[in-house]
Formats: C-alpha cells, sequence, structure tokens
C-alpha cells in the first residue's frame, strides 16, 4: 500500500505501547513517530525507528502525520494535552472522567475547528463500544431497561488505592460481576440493582513482613467510594504470587438490555468482551477510530466527534463493496 | 411532539403488522397508512385510522409520509418494489437474499437518486445488527477470526420445506446452535467449523392420521440443502401440542469475534440476541432505522445506503447532548 495512514503515539505508557504493537495488524498504517515526556531517552520497538521524541517538539511534526493517538490519562495529561494536540493535529483519544466529558468535548471541539482539524474523543471499550451498544440497543428497543456489568477484570484505581494502605507491599484488585444479577436481568425481569448486587471487589495484597494484616482488611473494606458500598474479599498471598499468578491485566464486561414488543414478547440484547490485555484492546480500538478520523478529516469534516457520530464503515480498511458481499 | 415522523407500512405480514404494534414505543413517530394489496378489505388495528391502502394508490401518498417501511417478502415483493418504492419515497427494507444484495443495492441506489431519496436496504439483525457487529469486531481485533451461530429459533423456510412433505399436516423447525462448538471459540481456539459441527436441527411434526412416519422423518432427513447437512431429530406430536406448545416465532443468535493482541493475549468479543418474537424484533430494527433515514434525508443525502454507512447517533430520538451525558 502506497498511501499508509500515517500515526503519532503521544505518551509511552501501557496504552501507547499497546498502539505500538497493533499498529502493526493494520497493514494500511504507519507509525512515524513516538512522543513522550522523557523525550528520546527511552528505546523505541525497532531501535530508534520510529524516532522517540520530546512531546515539547511536537508542533514540528505538523503535516508529518495523518492521525496523532494521544495515549495520555484522563486525570492530569489529557486535559490539556487533548485541546493542545487538536489544534496540531488531527487525534483520537480515550478520555474517560465521564462527569467532564461535555466540557472535554466542547475544549477538543473549538480547539480542532481552529486548527482545521478532526478529533475523536472517548474512544475505547468503555466508554467506547459499550456506549455505542447501549445506544443501539436502548434505540431498538426503547420499552426496555439496559445494565451495564464491568469484569472479572483489573481495576487499576482500586489496586493503587490498597497499595496506599501503609504496610502493603503489592496488591490488585479484581471486580467481579454477580451472575445472579445477570441472570435476573437475562430472564426479563428488569430488576432494580443496587451497587452490592451487581459487582463484588476481590484483592489480593502482598503485606510487608510483620504488618497487621487484620487492620488492613479492616481499611480496605471500610474505604469509602472504593469499598465500602461492595462485599470484598482480601486474600493474602506473597509479594512472588502477585507477581507470578496477577500479571495480566485482563478485564472485560458485559452490556445487557432487556425489553418488551408486542404483548409480553421479552426482546433480550447482549455484548460482551473478554479481554487478556485491556490496554491492548484499548490500543486496538483507538486504531480503528484512528482510520475513521483520517477518512473523516480527508471528506473536510472538522471539529470534535464522539463514538456516535462514526458510521461503522469508517472503521474498516476493507472496500465497501467486499464489506457488502463478505459481512452484510 | 408537533413534528412527527410520519411512517408507511407497505405489506401487512407478521413484519408489517409487528412495524404496527412496536411504532406506538415511538413517540416521535406516528403512523399515516398501511399499503396492503388486499387493500381497504382489511380490519387495521384501530379501525380504519390509519387507513388500510390498496398498494396501487401509494403514489397518490407521495409527499404525505416521510419513510415508507417496505415489509413485503425478499423473494417476490421487494425486488421490485424497492426500487419502484425508492422512486417515490425515503424507505427502509429488510431484504435478506443475500448473494443478490448488491444487485439490489444499485437498483435501489438509482431510483432513490431518479427520484430524489433515501432509502436504507437490508435492515433487521442478520442481515442487520449482525452484520455491523461482524464489522466492529474485525475491525477492532484484524488478527482474529468472525463466527456466526443462529437459533435457538424458529426457521421459517425450513419448517415450510417439512410442512410441504406428503403426510404432513403442520411442523415446526427448530434451528440449535452447538453449545461445545461456541465454547471452542470462546476459547481463542480459532477452529475450522463444518456446517454440521456448528448447528442441529429439530422438527416438530403432525403427521395425517394413517400417514408412514418413517418415511416422513428419511424425507426430512435427507432433504438437500434443508436438512441433509445437518443432525436433525424429528418428534411426532399432535396438531393440538403443535398450536399449543410452538406458537412463538422465537429466534435469535451469537456473533462471536476472537482474536489476538500482544503476545498470546486473547481478545474476545460477543454479541447475542433472544428474542421471544423475530417479526417484532425485525420491525423495531426498521424503525430506528427510518427515523435515521429520515434525518438523512433531511440533511440532504439520497440514494442507497446499508446499516454499515449510518452513524449510531441516527437512531436515538434523544438529543446529542443528553445521549453524550447519559450513555457515552
Amino acid at each position: 500500500m502506497d498511501n499508509k495512514i500515517k500515526i503519532g503515539i503521544c505518551g509511552y505508557g501501557n496504552l501507547g505501547r499497546g498502539v505500538e504493537s497493533e499498529i502493526a495488524k493494520n497493514p494500511d498504517m504507519e507509525l512515524v513517530a513516538i512522543f513522550s515526556r522523557r523525550g528520546g531517552n527511552l528505546p523505541s520497538g525497532a531501535g530508534g525507528n520510529p524516532p522517540m521524541v520530546h512531546i515539547a517538539s511536537a508542533p514540528e511534526w505538523q503535516g508529518k502525520m495523518d492521525v496523532m493517538i494521544l495515549c495520555g490519562g484522563s486525570k492530569s495529561d489529557l486535559p490539556s494535552q487533548g485541546p493542545e494536540f487538536a489544534r496540531l493535529f488531527n487525534t483520537v483519544d480515550s478520555y474517560d472522567t465521564h462527569a467532564k466529558i461535555p466540557g472535554y468535548f466542547e475544549a477538543v471541539d473549538s480547539a480542532a475547528k481552529a486548527g482545521d482539524h478532526l478529533s475523536i474523543i472517548s474512544i475505547g471499550w468503555d466508554p467506547g463500544l459499550f456506549s455505542i451498544l447501549r445506544l443501539y440497543a436502548g434505540s431498538i428497543i426503547p420499552d426496555g431497561k439496559t445494565y451495564t456489568f464491568w469484569g472479572k477484570g483489573v481495576s487499576q484505581g482500586h489496586s493503587e488505592a490498597v497499595r496506599g494502605i501503609d504496610g502493603v507491599e503489592g496488591a490488585i484488585q479484581y471486580t467481579i460481576p454477580v451472575d445472579a444479577a445477570m441472570e435476573r436481568v437475562r430472564s426479563g425481569e428488569a430488576p432494580e440493582l443496587t451497587t452490592r448486587e451487581k459487582h463484588t471487589r476481590v484483592c489480593y495484597v502482598a503485606a510487608a513482613a510483620g504488618a497487621d494484616t487484620k487492620r488492613i482488611e479492616n481499611e480496605i473494606k471500610t474505604m469509602p467510594d472504593y469499598f465500602a458500598d461492595y462485599d470484598t474479599t482480601v486474600h493474602f498471598i506473597s509479594l512472588d504470587e502477585l507477581k507470578k499468578d496477577h500479571a495480566k491485566i485482563m478485564h472485560g464486561g458485559n452490556v445487557l438490555h432487556t425489553g418488551e414488543t408486542g404483548v409480553g414478547n421479552t426482546q433480550g440484547i447482549e455484548f460482551s468482551l473478554k479481554l487478556d490485555s485491556n490496554s491492548e484492546f484499548t490500543a486496538s480500538v483507538l486504531l480503528a477510530y484512528a482510520r475513521a478520523a483520517y477518512r473523516l478529516s480527508a471528506k473536510g469534516e472538522r471539529g470534535a466527534r464522539t463514538i456516535f457520530d462514526i458510521p461503522p464503515i469508517m472503521l474498516s480498511p476493507q472496500e465497501p463493496d467486499e464489506l457488502v458481499k463478505e459481512l452484510l
């Protein structure tokens, strides 16, 4: 392919590395450069090719790439980087601070329009694929109710909260959906479910030698916002076991929508993900939407978009007539 | 709502009745008229309101409705009705003769452009929702394999084929996916599956008094195309039992996509439907895409579209900022 879509990566944590690894699965794309605050001091996947560039030099790369994939965090990176980079490049990001999305959308929209670019925000699986499934399901069966369950999977925020407790040397937290609650939803019962009824939390904790495990367990289980509203189980294991048995950042979940048509006909829609690597999957979604950003921009569209705005056909590298033949 | 989307129904079989029943779930729509070959001789749901009109009078209704939903069959109705009506109205249909979709698309596209209208073809769940799920999944995890399983559900074509056998007074056929095959797919094994390995078929047959059930069973099991490539089970029951226990035209199925990212990380995507009423669900999908057809047409778009082309946001009656707040 002569005219590959030129991709830049901004931010070289788990997500940026995921985009770097998955770009090879997309023969219509090529990685042009990786931008990071740590600049040229990092080894890149292929020994300096693509180049690792300090993020401050990004403006010099205008016109040299089609889409910049922003892989920074929603808390401290994207609120400023999202609008800044939308002025310079077409962008795709995974901004996921839900309550602040409307304001973030406005900021990116203005910047992208000012810079004559197209930006797709809040891409991934939730927000992301789960969001469009909620939209499809609710639009098709309006007389129904949508439920989202997460897990089994690792919650990074909850794992970090446990690691912050005095006497904890290492920890991981799994969010686990309650099967019985999902079965009630699938049955068409349309239950009202409390936080506690939907998910349980399980922590594996490596405590420091001599630490008071009773106290640690109690601090976890009573931690407000993170654990107090859930049934939480705490297992103490060695640091070696933690590293050996809990290395995968797996995740997933289910969107369930059950409703009624006609006279008492139950109609059930379900979408589920079971992911060995959360960051590599999110990276894969970002790459498919980078293709869409490139195409929409080439059609002359400008400003910010969400996943709701993107026609499915924009995600595929295949020709429309092939898609109709093979997938419709 | 002052400006409701004015809907017409063309064809008053199971699907047309489904659209009639489900339109009430969409407060932004109103049913204007039902068109049928049997004309004004049918009782309509609300005693003559909306009017039942002979299909030959449809051209007189130009300008009086926003979208005509074509509820005829793919074999004998839609090949002519699709293009004819696309000249007169914005249309949505459920054309599902897979091999002929490209030709049908061309015919509807030319007619819609000539008539200055917008038509969305092949809407429902397969082709339809299953098609976009195959597209999303394959675009996001390109190093993977997609499988479609149907059922448990009633296949009308297979039921009719059984009813055509001498000595059969009534019959219904269920297509049943093989759980073990789905489990192999979910495991990430990426198996090659034969037709026989994916689905089994179960028939409930009411035989005429004195009919040779051995012969009937043999004729079913050896019927080419329909049953010969499957493991088929035949149960003989009474006509009363058939009517009592097998009245629901239930259906459903699963789209599974399993692939790999990084170094051996399995990523699983699954979409499933469990439908008490196949025709009411298909009708509900048609109505959501009728909303999209209306909006695309209002934006000035003309010609034929498939489900691949339609941005998810076009399906929802809610405002974009509400959707971002509530569903993203």
